[in-house]
């Protein structure tokens, strides 16, 4: 049994002063980024780790996936770690030892549950469909029953998360603020190109407002 | 044990038409992420997985981090799965059961190895350091031999991976090509902003050259 064996395995060890555990900035960290890796241990004993899109509800996380996914077959009532990260800019130090990245991430630990129910699934899918692109729920073809039945949807409760997020410039050796190398920082963003058409859209079929909207905050 | 017990586990079952083996695209995926997801079993049997730096040299990749990180006393030589993902767009497609994104990811299997030797660790956080923004390690204070103790240094070999990649347009139902709803993409990039330098930067010392650089082939 290690030393740190009864310490909550959501608590952080390294640079304390970066972590957070209120769930507002876990949301809004959830909120921010499109894509989660989801850590499980699969049947062989092996740890494995699989990209997929996420969406919060509240205090829930939601992920969603083909019904016949190896992740979506194995996480369901397993212990997993799911993990996410946003890249805000290059930290340039005056030595290399002190470079870092601005950075915001969480990780949580849980045992989602596959959600079986329709209606259930409906308001997951919502909430990522609204998630991707804000007004297209409404816009879009609503998911046929069988198209519910091909999808798994999981929901696991936000209640073992920590945030870390780095911000601001470079900390150097007291000595080496007398060395004339150049510090600072980039600022790093993902911003939105022009939105491309579908080829076979029907004549008259406008680009919707939301589309525009989405595009124009994030140029 | 399962039916696919038998099947190497980097192999993709889902959509096998996204995944690629190749190194090079492999290699160009791992370059292209500052970001990667390393999940490790910890010591009381649970997947755990923790956003940390990579860089790539060939068809090795190194992790850097403190010597006295949970990640990094747990991780080497031990099983590990590290993934890292670029979202490159939005699809909308006609139906919300088709939505998707545009993406390129790495699912890499192993058990790292820490480097031990000085000029081990120099030659890889010369990487690290020219994988942030080329030009950097010739500028800046190099590393000091307390430093490099203090920074622990895994190597893997890149020989388990799998790289999937989506691109292109929506993809519906063939009768919702029928529907008079808008689909399309929205493409997603990372941006640099204007470099923003250091408070305490000594008099006469300038914005490197290669930070310019860097800002103008991300704008």
């Amino acid at each position: 049994m290690s030393p740190a064996a009864d310490k909550p395995r959501h608590r952080v060890s390294r640079v304390p002063d970066r972590a957070d555990y209120d769930l507002e900035t876990v949301g809004e960290i959830l909120d921010a980024t499109t894509v989660c890796h989801v850590a499980v241990i699969d049947d062989r004993g092996f740890p494995v780790s699989i990209p997929t899109l996420h969406a919060r509800v509240g205090s829930t996380l939601f992920l969603h996936g083909s019904s016949a996914s190896r992740l979506f077959r194995t996480a369901a009532r397993r212990e997993v770690c799911i993990s996410a990260t946003a890249v805000d800019g290059l930290v340039l130090a005056r030595s290399v030892f002190h470079h870092s990245v601005n950075y915001r991430s969480v990780v949580l630990f849980g045992s989602p549950e596959a959600i079986e129910d329709e209606d259930g699934k409906n308001e997951a899918l919502r909430a990522f469909t609204e998630k991707l692109i804000p007004g297209r729920w409404e816009d879009a073809r609503q998911p046929a029953p069988q198209e519910l039945k091909a999808t798994a949807v999981l929901r696991m409760p936000i209640d073992e998360a920590t945030a870390k997020v780095r911000t601001g410039g470079a900390v150097d050796e007291p000595e080496d603020y007398e060395l004339p190398i150049w510090a600072g920082t980039v600022p790093l963003r993902t911003v939105a190109g022009e939105p491309i058409p579908d080829d076979r859209l029907l004549d008259g079929v406008a680009e919707p407002g939301y589309v525009g909207e989405y595009r124009d905050a994030r140029s």
